[in-house]
């Protein structure tokens, strides 16, 4: 199977990911929340016929069999969420041979399509996420209102039951201190930002995620064109600060990033705060052309691969803290070559 | 003109250098602080005079006609003392080809006749400085005293006029927190300690210069044994100390070691503190095999051409300490390539 994040992507010197995902439900089947273990079953076994319909081919992953290691890795790559983890129906994932569309079966919901790409791709993702939808569509009645639109299991999620979100590489607006106003207006135009993994995290590494509050009062095109505009606007404001403090000091921001990928080529040890921090002052040289020969798809591979339950996945061991972070440190050393 | 510091010497992960240096002064003439002009002169034509007869050739450098860079930068290479620049009588040095003998006329005695060489050499160095002082000894009458031994302008160089002065790298003795306990013990046995660039200076790097205060009621020969026997025992026990360091937590030291060497190699910014932290680390490195391909020679090269003055001569204009800290860190990367 492939992953979504080992391709190259338009602008991923700031936008690492566009992501969007559906939430659904079947007609005449009560919400995860309240539904029986055959229901559970039944949604499973639904989706399942519904995909192998589909031409370009999933994977079903089985959630209950997979050990707590491999269920972080997915969550880690954004393909599972950690509710999947709680509750005790069947569930199960289903991801696309391209690795960019998965299909979560009752998470909060009785499905979760999701599409991500590298890069800023709205536009792409919603058109694959959209056929893929009305793929599934053709062979599973949805619950749906003709006030209302999309049923779902959570009010925030009904009508259109989408989410947008980038994730965003934002080091100029964090230094210059001008973050923090974004994120309030952002806020007051109904756009959450969240840290790196998702709700409730803090971001690390200059990294945000930015989407949609709204599901309701918008058309799914709607939601699309206004987060692409405002994405438009963020990315523009990043790369003018960009170029503001490369230009007031060269040198001291060109030591920081040199130090940054000294730190990551020499450390033995390194936590993942310290590597989350290295990398950003990484990518924001690769952008700026002072760190060369390095791609962004390169970075956000480590970002994704150097993760505690990726970190755990190499060794048979536990690992101590310790031999963590030397493990780490060793595996930047290979990705960085 | 070759320099002393240029090649590998024994044991010189741990001793830098080993420098004899002897003070000695004409016969009836008075001392500098007292002499006149034409003494001045007399005393820096005698001592060429007598040296154009040692076999192995001296170059004559006039201190007055060198500016203040160079100046300073024969101090920072150990050739002249600080207290050569004071004082307006005519003064000279003359340095052997080899560049390990110099000789200051007019410092505080009429001659400081040295002797340095890389690493752990006090029966080499003390060998050539007796052959250089015999064979000035053949055309100068020293002031001497059968009681006292060689006159000299201060009382603390009466006898002998002999130091013998190993500067030494001690970075186990020091972050183990024993050297503080050494050094007392040191101090109660006559032994000096000072910092890196002599009396009243600060240690910089773990590097320390241990030199006898004694000069009378001992032999020059008793001294170079004393201070040899001393010098033997500390380089076992930072040898000793060196190995548990790197057993009790060979993780942690070895990260600071390679992380030093990132620095180094990364950094575009770098102020002499930290340059002299990490060279410490980096020498420790290459001692305990943990850096390869670094010559402890390399390292005292970095350690002697990159302090201030070497570096404000290769540039033709005054430098900010921003660009000074720049051209430190460009050439530190040329100096380890």
């Amino acid at each position: 199977m492939n992953k979504w994040y080992l391709e190259s992507g338009f602008q991923d010197d700031i936008v690492i990911s566009t992501r969007i995902r559906l939430a659904r439900n079947i007609k005449n089947i009560p919400f995860p929340s309240k539904m029986s273990e055959a229901d559970g079953k039944k949604v499973v076994d639904t989706v399942e016929n519904s995909l192998s319909r589909v031409s370009y081919g999933f994977e079903k992953v089985n959630i209950s069999e997979l050990n707590d290691t491999d269920k972080n890795v997915y969550i880690e790559e954004y393909y599972l969420s950690p509710k999947m983890l709680k509750g005790s129906k069947e569930r199960a994932m289903f991801i696309s041979q391209d690795g960019r569309v998965s299909i979560m079966a009752n998470e909060e919901d009785h499905l979760r399509i999701q599409c991500m790409y590298p890069g800023f791709e709205p536009e792409k993702a919603y058109d694959v996420i959209n056929k893929t939808d009305d793929c599934i569509s053709e062979t599973i009645q949805y619950a749906y209102s003709e006030k209302y639109g999309f049923l779902t299991s959570c009010l925030t999620n009904l009508g259109t039951g989408m989410r947008v979100s980038f994730m965003v590489h934002l080091p100029a607006l964090v230094k210059t201190g001008m973050a923090k106003r974004l994120f309030g207006a952002l806020s007051k135009m109904g756009i959450a930002v969240r840290g790196i993994y998702g709700e409730g995290t803090d971001s690390k590494g200059d990294i945000f995620q930015i989407s949609n509050q709204k599901t309701l009062g918008e058309t799914e095109e709607e939601i699309i064109k206004r987060m692409s505009d405002i994405m438009t606007e963020i990315i523009s404001k990043e790369r003018e600060l960009r170029n503001t403090i490369i230009h007031e000091d060269r040198l001291s921001l060109e030591n920081k990033i040199m130090r940054a990928m000294g730190t990551l080529r020499y450390a033995t040890l390194i936590d993942s705060n310290e590597m989350m921090e290295c990398l950003s002052y990484v990518r924001l040289g690769a952008s700026l052309g002072i760190i060369e020969n390095t791609e962004n798809k390169d970075l956000t591979k480590i970002l994704i691969e150097l993760r505690p339950y990726h970190i755990a996945k190499t060794s048979d061991n536990a690992l101590t803290i310790k031999e963590r972070d030397a493990k780490r440190a060793k595996l930047i050393k290979e990705y960085l070559k």
